[in-house]
């Protein structure tokens, strides 16, 4: 008899895992704080789109759900640049042309949610996890009328978010080590809204980035003509949420800062004014699964700031590896969530890392030519020499690449690339004869010192 | 009308501040997990000798307590160090014979308890605070049969300990950051018995330490003669408590490392085998208070390791600066935990930061010559020149200096003890004329920059 699950959370890692589950015959119950938001507009400000790449995809498709998706993807080939003084960029992500996808949060999330129910999985909406006895087992919830209930789970998973009452509960497990911490930026959602005929008013297949320094703008194309954008600024200081204090400060500063995208923004001011500043956590916890009864996944095991959309991507990969898992280790859960709790964690932490770093490159470094030369050799390398090299990026997005090799590979990435462009012209050197050869031997010593890096993570 | 206060823990620090707060005519209620412990013998290998210093005294003498701790503090003078090739050495924490004291946790808990009482306060023992509603101050309370109970506080304390219910709550406000970790190290308790008639059978007014590199013991004086040890030693690897596996194994392991103290100890074997090995937590939290509804003390706000001996003090600091705010605040809470909550956190995080450090200091460190050539030095120079010279131990141990201040000190007096060090032997250059006056322009520089560090911290 397969074990009876129960899900907290219907989010979208929550409800992709339920319909894996249920799809391989289990019996699923969802408890979702939220009321059902199929029958509710998105509350204003917090419609946000993501950026689904290959990890996201794999699970999808696990789902069965590929071909519903890209019916409302948008594929994003590169970063377009707006620089300060109008000019702009294009900086491709792969080197053969590979995109990472905009997505709807909510679309995508409705779209499983039906999928979920239509696969016989329960959500009960309206009942907030409040506690959970990780001994027993046993769940309290409490309803919209604040009446508490007690359930037992057979296998309990917390896709209950960054504030999980699971994770909450595995925070207290003796030698259980945990973290939670906000960045000094936060986060704000603006709109520059569809041409006439619902035309892009800027180049649609790419992830705008206004980089200045200590903050930025960025935009995503809905499939409606329109962009969402988001500010990351910070809370305090100067420029930041607190110190835009009126009306004229605002414009102004959006005036300057980012002139082309005003001109696009109608409603700028009364979005600003009306939008809430969302704030910005990492969570680290080094257990995801407690002996043979729960299990962190999504959020709730490794919240990451939004930086390298890798936030989805990283969650619906923990139910790849969920659901690989249950092949080879033959549905033994106790086996499973072992090997889980033992490959994973790292790997959350490696995201969080990479997140946070790359909120530094987005905001300040892509502004900088010398990274877009870099940028630029890196692609050339990978093209000369796909069995050596290929970029962190392009591991983090369009591979399953685990994130902590990926991380490890930073450092000498940096260092061979370092070593390739203080050694004068790239691309007229590539011109001499031996110069080939030479790069071939610097990039086998990287590829065999990242392999040794690696191999010494793994052990 | 004084609020009624509502605390949680009846722990040293829970039971103390509730015995200032019953002095000033306030009603108070302390919910405490565990039963009685005055009706019971507490747990084996859990006994535990505190080492009470400058704060710990201050706030026991608010609570008019000094006199009945006197009767049962045993004054400990310096570090008395067990090397293992069998030699010893003295080293005296103060430069005027300044004394830490060792006190029975127990003891001193029981004496706190019966004040609380005394003075009014009401302890309901075996009721745990499972939630904590920050916004109502409603605790839930469960009672021995798991019954649940709902109380709203007027005002509130967690003192709750490092698994505090109120913390818990607290890391899910927004931009809260807050972490748990635990050191790789674990502890055991471990016994040498009384000589005839009482005796000492070494030296009662020192901590002793047998420093071992990666690990250490310790060892502190009961009243009745015995010493209470504590094997802080790594949890996996070799050798650790998981290598040390078969009899054979550890009476080796002791007699190859702690020779002289294992022949006092007959009970070692039973001792090592039957006693728990406790885990070593920090934890960390950036909000102390919340609006004018409730505070986190002692080791819910920072629980620290213990190679420091400021656990408790920390703890007993909380209160007598709660105290002083009390008054320079005129019993206006909302205005007492604003300025508990901009002061007291950061001086949190650096506590924890000396009690990680001394770790080091302790286990590794002391066993240096060099180490122990510096700390006399230290000892000259404090006493040549007191307006500018203060080691860090003596700030944390014999002042009530700001935690903070005494770590930003850490840096400097490296560098200045360095200085001094490399230029050849200290005494001999002491003969020399014109020695004393360079001395003297090398702490003036070390004052001064101390001084505009601390200023930047207050800033």
């Amino acid at each position: 008899m397969k074990k009876s699950v129960t899900i907290l959370g219907a989010g979208l890692v929550g409800s992709l895992w339920s319909v894996i589950l249920a799809k391989r015959g289990y019996e699923v119950q969802i408890y979702e704080r939220r009321p059902d938001m199929r029958k509710q507009s998105i509350s204003a400000g917090k419609s946000i789109n993501l950026a689904m790449s290959n990890r996201g995809w794999k699970a999808i498709e696990l789902a069965g759900l590929k071909e519903d998706i890209e019916q409302i993807a948008i594929p994003m080939t590169g970063r377009f640049l707006h620089q300060k003084d109008g000019s702009s960029a294009f900086q491709a992500y792969g080197k053969n042309g590979e995109a990472i996808y905009s997505v709807s949060r909510g679309e995508l999330n409705k779209k499983l949610m039906d999928l979920a129910e239509k696969n016989g999985v329960k959500i009960h909406f309206e009942h907030k996890c409040t506690d959970v006895n990780l001994q027993t087992n046993t769940v309290t919830l409490e309803d919209r009328d604040g009446q508490a209930e007690k359930i037992t789970a057979e296998l309990l998973f917390g896709a209950d978010g960054a504030h999980s009452a699971l994770r909450q509960a595995y925070t207290l497990i003796d030698r259980v080590n945990s973290s939670r911490h906000y960045i000094s930026c936060g986060y704000k959602e603006l709109f520059i809204p569809a041409g006439p005929g619902h035309t892009f008013l800027m180049e649609k297949n790419a992830l705008h980035i206004w980089p200045r320094g200590q903050y930025m703008m960025i935009a995503l194309a809905n499939f409606d003509g329109s962009f969402t954008c988001t500010l990351f600024f910070p809370f305090e200081g100067d420029p930041s949420f607190e110190s835009l204090d009126t009306d004229d400060k605002i414009r102004a500063f959006f005036e300057e800062e980012f002139g082309d995208a005003v001109a696009l923004m109608p409603t700028l001011l009364e979005d600003y004014k009306r939008n809430p500043v969302g704030s910005l956590i990492t969570t680290r916890i080094d257990q995801y699964a407690f002996q043979d009864k729960s299990c962190l996944i999504g959020d709730a095991a490794h919240a990451i700031v939004p930086f390298y959309g890798q936030g989805m991507n990283a969650g619906f990969e923990d139910c790849t590896i969920l659901a690989q898992l249950m092949d080879t280790c033959e549905e033994d859960w106790s086996r499973i969530f072992e090997r889980f709790n033992r490959i994973r964690p790292a790997n959350g932490q490696a995201v969080a890392d990479l997140a946070l770093e790359n909120f530094i490159e987005m905001r300040d470094k892509v502004a900088d030519p010398k990274f877009l030369e870099r940028k630029k050799i890196e692609k050339e390398l990978g093209k000369m020499f796909p069995e050596y090299y290929n970029s962190v990026y392009e591991m983090v997005s369009f591979t399953q690449t685990p994130y902590a090799e990926a991380l490890a590979a930073i450092q000498a990435q940096d260092a061979l690339l370092a070593r390739i462009m203080e050694n004068g012209d790239f691309y007229e050197r590539l011109e001499q004869e031996d110069y080939r050869a030479q790069l071939e031997r610097w990039l086998q010593a990287y590829s065999s010192d990242l392999e040794q890096t690696i191999a010494a993570i793994e052990k």
